[in-house]
């Protein structure tokens, strides 16, 4: 079995081959660019680590693991011109250092990519895994658009925010490790197990994703602690403390939401004291840890030996024990 | 055989029964709209019709076709974002009518859903023509990105102007005939002088839409005429104008392009004047003509009866003599 890191070099090596030096510059050097911003690689290891599991040879998942990659970072790209966000982990965002016309086109070259990466793999597995892929694609675009729905939308339900996340984070988390399992051979049962295991774990990143937001540490992050609270993001966080707040404090929590006068840092912190005070922390944990007990559950069921899924198992609790 | 007409029919037939009646609202309304704006379904006109001349079954390609006008109308979506363009075919574009944001992201989903429709396709056909797809739709983004490049290229010569419209008119239609002959069983030979003919007839084509700019029938056209001379565009009219000017005349065309001030009607009269004297109307028809030529000697060579020819080259014909 290989390590994680050694998963990873795997990847970034084949990721580095890609034939991307190509005219028009003002097409190809951004999708180079975004490329070489690095980021965890959470599908592309996910993906080859399944394949492991059933075979000798990650790389024979290399194919799906680039096109997975190619596109989630396309989603990045795109989501950041509709985010309006300047950076993305410390560079410039594409529609920052080139334009939005640039954003936006090599964005969509980016997405054929994947598509063109994944169309040279084998047609058996083609035949299995395309329509997976584009069913996850379609989902994701869903997720994305439910979100920003969010924001003009008076009030989100729990269940509308889980499924959003479900849609936005969890699928293609799931289809790495569905894609890896079929291309290591696993028999279509377990290659179901993998991809509900990756829902499960998708949904654990994506809270712990919402709980750093208000509870990270400001030196390891690498964001600003409160960005989310700042603009009024209805996370898991925000909508369970409008939920269970009790009506004096649900409306002072909807007088800070509407304060747009006071400095930013004085409405995270009167935020953040209300999440405490309704034990909103402990209660996403709770959440991020019923999810994460159900993937490995889940992964229990993988008819491989039990000493295979450690290095998965290690991953799914990297997670969301990370602090950044 | 089947006419242009009920080809037609039979494609939108099949385009109105695609499930796209799926929530977020904000996501499948633009593409439903989109989808039901028209146009003259060209794409997938020339793929049935490539389909017919070697089956009796033009639907065998009805998947492709399919594909390929919802590519080619994400395309549409996404130029007009990024030319801020207001309409299109007299309606309300999707960035005016919804906002931005969703037009992204909706054109996103509807590239999707163009690879998600041919993933439908025969394994055997998908494994010729998922390649060509793919390679054929970053082509058409790389033309777009020369096409931006060029607005703010001092100079475009008339080879780089013709190898931008290659690239972003002629591969798609191209395209269209190939996996459309594909689909009806032609031989590679056949498959790849089919595309060549949608090459041919695809520079033509677009020849004729710089041609009609200027020169079309103000009551038929449906755009203003004289838009590209308005914002500068580097046509092949202008191009050739600034090439076979006499150094007089090249900085009197030179003033006009700098001028910002008078009124555009102004300008465009003047610009058409010079355009005029230095026979660019018919340069362009030569050209035109030429591409159209050798459209026809490559359709010469494909083998089938004449006959069944018949209709392709009366929709060539229509191609270049149409007033809109």
């Amino acid at each position: 079995m290989h390590t994680s890191d050694e998963l990873l070099n795997l990847f970034n090596q084949a990721l580095d081959e890609l034939p991307l030096d190509k005219t028009p510059a003002r097409l190809y050097d951004p999708i180079r660019y975004v490329l070489s911003m690095g980021g965890k690689r959470i599908r592309p290891t996910l993906c080859l680590m399944a394949c492991e599991l059933f075979c000798d040879e990650p790389a024979k998942a290399m194919i799906p693991a680039l096109a997975l990659e190619v596109f989630h970072n396309f989603t990045l790209l795109h989501d950041d011109i509709m985010d309006k966000a300047p950076t993305r982990r410390g560079m410039d965002c594409v529609h920052i250092k080139w334009d939005e016309n640039v954003a936006i086109l090599s964005g969509d070259a980016m997405q054929i990519l994947a598509y063109q990466i994944l169309g040279a793999a084998h047609v058996n597995y083609l035949k299995q895994c395309l329509p997976l892929f584009s069913q996850t694609a379609l989902e994701v675009c869903e997720g994305q658009q439910f979100d920003m729905d969010f924001e003009t939308q008076p009030s989100v339900t729990v269940a509308e925010y889980m499924n959003m996340i479900h849609l936005k984070t969890a699928v293609l988390m799931a289809t790495s490790l569905k894609m890896g399992a079929i291309a290591g051979g696993a028999s279509p049962a377990d290659a179901d197990l993998l991809y509900d295991f990756g829902l499960s774990t998708g949904l654990a990143f994506q809270l712990k994703d919402d709980l750093l937001d208000v509870y990270g540490c400001p030196e390891t992050f690498g964001k600003r602690i409160g960005g989310d609270i700042a603009c009024n993001k209805k996370t898991f966080m925000l909508i369970n403390a409008l939920d269970k707040a009790d009506p004096a404090t649900r409306a002072e929590l909807e007088n800070w939401l509407s304060q747009t006068t006071l400095p930013e840092s004085e409405k995270i912190s009167a935020i953040t004291a209300i999440y405490n005070k309704l034990n909103i922390k402990e209660l996403c944990i709770l959440e991020m840890e019923k999810h994460q007990k159900k993937a490995f559950q889940t992964l229990a069921r993988v008819s491989v030996p039990e000493s295979h899924k450690a290095i998965l198992i290690q991953l799914a609790n990297e997670l969301t024990d990370r602090d950044k």
